[in-house]
């Protein structure tokens, strides 16, 4: 049954809009991120603005890098992702527009697209020179406003990336880091800590497959602990005050404590390693 | 005299968009509320979406439960509210979407929803069994993304709630704490504190009537504390460093301090006593 | 080369739509901010709400003031911007209306559209008095949801200013404070603290032309530390650990530290003063 042929959508022949979304180190307390979401309004009225966070920490490009790939396919084909994690705003390091499957991307080349290129095939990457074709003001200091909304908002009407500038192949990406596998042991690291404490790890299914984490003598160890339970998801650890893996949301194995704080009861820090066993019998 | 009348709506034969608004506990530095969004706005791209709060401590349902008490109605009608407050993802706890008044909600079957049933006549509870019918993702860790906005989003998009699941009556209320009347007394609580430090009971003009507050005797105990002092609204007290009490905008009489924090000073936290005292002359 | 009149823009034809931007100290925690936007919404569906920040310290007028000044004029023209810090809550401030220049205001008369005043010429202020109009609850708790809000709402259908209320000349305007030059000395302060800990003085380059600031003998001294570096952006002193001015993106000279809290390391408050020393040689 495909019920949604069933559904009446009185809206199916009105314009849809064009989405941007923003995920910036701004923060939510200053004028930085109505500033930039006036600009884009001024240029293409029409827009949908969606953010992303405005709350990665100043000028963490990896951290920005895993929450745009945690999130940027969830978004309808054809938005368009701006991203403002940029500590050399004003220096040389280069303006960029990048063609990469059903999306559009602006922002510093930082590595902070890494993953998308990583994920993505086809990318095109075009190197923002031509101020004048968008009209923006000329500051060096507030780029975010200044360069990249008027760019992403030109290109929300329709502006072809070409327009802005010669396509290049030299962007930079960040060496994600990937786990090590090394005989039984798979050495990987953490990547992310969300909110409730959940310790996000760069290790996947691919690496540590459900089928076979229930076996005797498999383990993560992290932060001085053992892990040793594993669940397929979040409540079936319910009741328990065990550290427990399960496949997370964002695609990789993390690692929680029911109704509290992983991070907090084990001191894990961003960048900790985590070692993974997994025996051959 | 109505001058609405005499107002132009160049808009009154436009489409009115639909709204969903979003209240969880996901907080705003993580990937959890845009993929919420983005999920909603790719199945309905014309849909306006609200933001609630996301500032609900994880896991807290009965704050949850009074934000959206407080907010709800001030929606225009047919708005979804879209809850993701939800301790027990991935267990068996029910995803419900309910029929109320003048509003869909949906959400987990948890008693977040106690107001509205206490509130609303007509009441109308789906239990959502037809994953199918909305398509989305079969994931037990990030129902937020993988249920519950394409739930709502094909409601938005006109899709009935019996197409999701049976009717059900045995849904979830929370006993919503109601003041005890004992004699002259009333025992109440501390229900929520405001980011001003505004304490906020559960004593409404009901049990404590405006027209009895100033006479002699009558008192509200909290904290270790009384307060005899009771304002009609909140500049009254303008200038005293007393503690006041007055009936605030959630329709509950609330505790406060002029130009202070009623919570820091007083040390009050959410579920403390409040005795009142009214003398029957 | 003017390229806009190469980009097709499929929505020209399309109506635009009508802006409201709130500025407010409900923080993101209650239920104050959803309320408001509520409210708005049920008058007007089809008004685009955009967030300038909630997170202005409780009942800080000075901070709201610069805020709003530092990004109102980005927004479309015709744009309303709705500001609700408001200490008097209930008293005997007026809520007003302006015009000025591209754009409405609507909020407390209690100086937080000082820096509007200082800018716009042909400023028109309106005394809002006339309830009835707007049809608001009357409640003297929340006026930021039971008066301001459908002001603005109303205000965004096409209702005019002068139905609200009379024309007022005696609004309140705050002492901007001017640096005061005498001599070689400026006498500044720091209006401003932004989240990486950039100190945004009130001088401008009207005071401290750029092309004089590299002479030798120019300094800032504040926060009992001497600034002597100037630069003409903020990526010209990176790799360095020393203090650093530079014209800010709000339109004054910023000291800043690269990567890093220039508010941390010297220990530096809004209000400080800042002694800028220019020799004419």
């Amino acid at each position: 049954m495909n019920s949604q042929n069933q559904i009446t959508n009185p809206r199916s022949s009105i314009f849809n809009p064009q989405f941007i979304t923003l995920l910036t180190d701004f923060g939510l307390r200053d004028y930085f991120v109505p500033a930039v979401k006036g600009v884009i309004y001024t240029i293409n009225p029409q827009v949908q603005i969606a953010d992303l966070t405005h709350e990665v920490a100043p000028h963490d490009i990896a951290s920005a890098a895993f929450i745009l790939a945690a999130c940027y396919r969830d978004f309808p084909r054809n938005t368009i992702h701006l991203v403002v994690v940029d500590p050399g705003v004003g220096s040389e390091r280069r303006a960029i527009v990048i063609e990469a499957g059903d999306y559009q991307f602006v922002g510093p080349d930082n590595g902070v697209f890494s993953y998308v290129y990583a994920r993505e095939a086809g990318i095109r990457v075009f190197h923002v020179t031509s101020d004048e074709v968008i009209g923006g003001r000329n500051s060096r200091t507030f780029q975010g406003r200044d360069l990249f909304a008027p760019v992403a908002a030109w290109l929300s009407r329709g502006l072809s990336p070409g327009a802005l500038g010669e396509e290049i192949e030299d962007y930079i990406k960040l060496e994600i880091q990937k786990p090590k596998v090394n005989g039984q042991k798979i050495e990987g690291s953490i990547i992310h800590i969300d909110r409730f404490g959940n310790c996000i790890t760069n290790l996947t299914l691919g690496e540590f497959p459900l089928e076979r984490v229930r076996q005797p003598g498999v383990k993560l160890e992290f932060a001085g602990r053992e892990v040793t339970r594993f669940c397929t998801h979040f409540a079936e650890a319910a009741g328990s005050g065990e550290l427990f893996a399960y496949p997370g949301s964002a695609g990789y194995w993390e690692i929680a404590i029911w109704c509290g704080s992983a991070a907090e009861v084990t001191g894990a820090q961003v960048g900790d390693h985590v070692i993974g066993t997994m025996e051959h019998r």
